[in-house]
């Protein structure tokens, strides 16, 4: 179904926030209640990174740290996984690597998102964009983070319009968080307009009505898939918590995704594991049904553990893992 | 050949600065030397408004003004002119209207945008854009300056979707002003996203060049308007200085516009005449060439005056002049 | 009475903005219905540096101006009215200068500053203050309007401990303009620590009322003063509007000043022209009383012309105006 | 020698950052290394605070905290012991708490200050400061990184001013961050300006120097001292690193004080201890040698531990190892 190019050096190339997580060493606990904190990897592309390759794609990254213990810890974090460091900058500027807090309060994950609007992050700048990067790649993944501002948000768009001209398979992965947004209506507007170049996008239902807000009101996943098809788009996932996800293929196919069994310790993490084992799946040449297949698994193994980015498994592991969540609950995928 | 909707209560709403030029009141001179100022109405959009209504246009408008004594001296103008005024807004925030301060030294026009990077102009709101009101007019003009920063930009790119999905024909007057931007890559990749929605286009060739800075190079006419013919754009016009002008159409057929005969005072004001007259004649099923020649001679109007607005003239007038621009030059447009 | 440095190059400088005033040519008029409009230097302390060099003082200045047309028109106008140009910065970002567009509207004046909280004049640096120009000079005064936001502020406060360290008498003019500022406490904290450098203090009851609001409520006069006088204070003097005003010396005295005769044009320029005649006839050894003749002839000759650089007058002008203002209407000033 | 008011229900306020630190559990380690990390009250005037309650003086503080799971933290640290809430504040906006991360790297404390320049801390504001609050205190303790940028600066100034008018005992805590600050200049004028209000200032001849550098150039501590005892300096505490501290009293009495001595794991916190024991001791109507001697030891019970706050020990404590250090050391304080 997708045009995907061969014969490039990388398989992929997500974009956006590498930050750091203080998460308590033992999950669940409130921040208050806590006395032992572990540092991990984080940041929704960073962990979509990291999952791909470890599942073995061949992995860059775009994205902006800093140059201190905390920006060093990101970059060699990176490196132990074989991630291709060529795309990761230092901020000049005095400003912090995003720090995210995360605890537990009576079975609702409350993350604290500890930086003011301006982190590193969010200080990638257009100028640093290399065309010749973006052309190495087979695909691109950009995060709805680093939307949220300029100059973030002016190098994603440099970045998808370069990922077109060479193209690239292009998700957007939406991956909303509210603190960093001004408005809704902008958060529609930028949504909408990186929503046009994507292959491939990946939201909550929530996160779909908020990218319409400013346009379209009340639609239903159906009218949603169909009209991106008039697009770019070609696959739509539709996420709706724990009633599992739904996906829509261009040529009619829809899909239904159970969630795995697990047990769960937090709530976050999953999305991107998700993200990673789709889009690992997808450039592997796999069925889209096993495509989702592995996703919903991923994303189960990712919530059971304390970190997101240390949750994140190889290949074989997954592949078990699948293959026991199937005797357990039976088909996780149903096609219609 | 373009695809205009009929039936609606508005010919065209341009959008962008609304605002006031200090231009001495006698032509050309100095703002050391001068000691007799006038205040006039300016704004590369706010120009073309003026200029459309008094072709005989139904015209409208989306901007932002202050609430003060320059803000309603724009307003009254507008009003007097019989534009509509239902999509001007109010900065509720302390900023000023962009003022601009023109003299001539040494036969060169120098402007002094008179204004910090915030102006009440870059003010507009996504949430201010009103759907009904865009769906209520057969066209719309958006001005590059609007875009350079959030979130007038943010607004553009709201009225740019919606006048995409009401079906209206989009022209994007590209409108360089240096000072306000701060990146080339910048300025090219907001050019291009918004250039994206265009049916046409109107620029200099150096406004072209700096649209594709971030990812093409060196093109020539011919390129650049083929490329942009795989989008949404039916016709391009590409400006050359004193060496008139060039217009590409998706059908194949091109024009050279030679500058129609002039006494020129100030070098500024002629675009914004070309573009209202050029519009116009398009709104008003007028051929091409036709379109052509009536822009031409509306810019060499333009610039032989103090002001910009003031000098913008109605119907009759601007045909006369163009039976006596060709009387005096021969055609003014050839078609090849 | 007071200790004035003697043997110095420079009588006084003073400090804050030097900006632009575009006025009707013929005053009274509003913006709508103004056609010609003429430029004037303008600012406060702008407009007293002018009236003390016409007087006759050698007067020096430190302020920023943009490094454009505007900017130098105001240092030609210095230059003509050879005020020592040394303490003169020109400003490297891309801000605009102060421009305040004058009207009158039902007899009240109408100021629009023209400007965002940012203008030249306001990006004044404390590195850019030299100590040895301080040192140079007998007298120093400190415009309010300077102390609004910082890197101005912090110029201001390094002018006034150097100026405290070389001795030079220190005269603090309130100038209060609403728009530039935050919060009502945050004018109180800043007027209050100019204040306490100052050995002359002049305000309206307004703007004194304004500077202790965060600390005293409701003082008369009397006790407006004579707290002062536990600093470093020798003379305060406060303004009543139309009800003239009223000085008052650490030693005691008390003196009521009348408004001389006037036929006014417009309210602003008064409080400059008064200031400028106070500081140079304290400056030249005159009695506290004379000194203050001078100051109120020297307002009314201001309010009377429509600008107000423009109407600054040299010493036989003023003492004969003083002379037909006394014969008109008896002593302007009464001791008690 | 010190006019301190009694009768009060408070005997000190401290004013400034109450933040956290994120250190590694077993100190020294690398934040690379480190797998466990424990949270801490942090902040200069937040450990002086804690310091100061612990001793057993009634205490007081004023900041500004956030409004999520860190700031509840903070509050109910300083809860438990004891310290008076009512001037602590909740951060409206959305900024985040500071934060600093610790580490050790070759024997080098590593402080990174985890924040953009704007943290809750900075955002409180004048209006907040209620001035039968400082009225109910017989001192306050202003720390010099509450100066960094308003308006916790203006806040500072309206403090200063109103702990004058209700006659406080006023101390003046240099606490110099670098990464908070714009320029030299703006440090030296804003650290100059609180420290006239001062009766006690207490700084390392590294922050003196910076504190004159606009003004005075390559002083020694006696001249230093003089300087500001032409002020309202009554004592002034100069810290010369490993080498100890000077203190100066305005009657004349100089003292040496010697480090006590300890096994550091650290080099931070040692400060926010020396302060809060001097004081609370200088409350207590100690002799400024014993006020010395309590001060230099509790420095040293803090760098021996793994926090700053945590660290703080109570009077009995704080005595017996008084006691033990002199046996191990001889006299800690040389009165000459």
């Amino acid at each position: 179904m997708f045009q995907i190019p061969e014969g490039r050096k990388l398989d992929c190339i997500p974009v956006g926030r590498l930050a750091i997580d203080i998460n308590p060493l033992v999950m669940p606990q409130t921040f208050a209640e806590c006395t032992e904190f572990g540092k991990y990897v984080g940041g929704s592309p960073a962990n979509t990174a990291v999952g791909l390759a470890r599942l073995g794609a061949r992995t860059g990254f775009i994205g902006k740290i800093t140059d201190d213990s905390l920006g060093d810890f990101c970059y060699d974090y990176f490196k132990k996984d074989g991630i291709d460091l060529n795309g990761i900058f230092r901020a000049e500027e005095n400003v912090p690597l995003a720090v995210t807090f995360t605890e537990v309060i009576d079975g609702q994950t409350n993350l604290m998102l500890y930086r003011d609007r301006i982190t590193a992050d969010m200080l990638l700048k257009p100028e640093e964009i290399d065309e010749d990067y973006i052309a190495s790649s087979r695909s691109v993944i950009i995060s709805g983070t680093a939307l949220a501002s300029s100059p973030s948000r002016d190098a994603c768009f440099k970045i998808l319009e370069l990922a077109r001209k060479h193209g690239l398979l292009i998700i957007f992965d939406v991956d909303y968080r509210a603190p960093i947004w001004q408005s809704t209506d902008e958060i529609s507007i930028y949504y909408t307009m990186a929503a046009r170049y994507a292959h491939i996008i990946i939201g909550s239902r929530e996160e779909f009505d908020l990218m319409d807000s400013a346009f379209y009101k009340e639609e239903d996943d159906e009218q949603t898939a169909n009209r991106w098809f008039n697009e770019k788009a070609e696959l739509i996932i539709i996420k709706h918590g724990k009633e599992g996800s739904m996906a829509y293929e261009k040529n009619g196919k829809r899909y239904q995704i159970d969630i795995a069994p697990v047990n769960a310790v937090k709530s976050t993490g999953g999305g991107d594991a998700y993200s990673s084992a789709f889009v690992f799946s997808i450039l592997s040449g796999r069925e889209v049904k096993n495509c989702l297949e592995m996703a919903t698994v991923s994303a189960s193994l990712a919530v059971a553990c304390n970190s997101c980015s240390d949750a994140l498994v190889d290949l074989p592991t997954l592949e078990k893992a699948l293959v026991k969540a199937k005797e357990e609950h039976g088909e996780l995928v149903k096609e219609f």
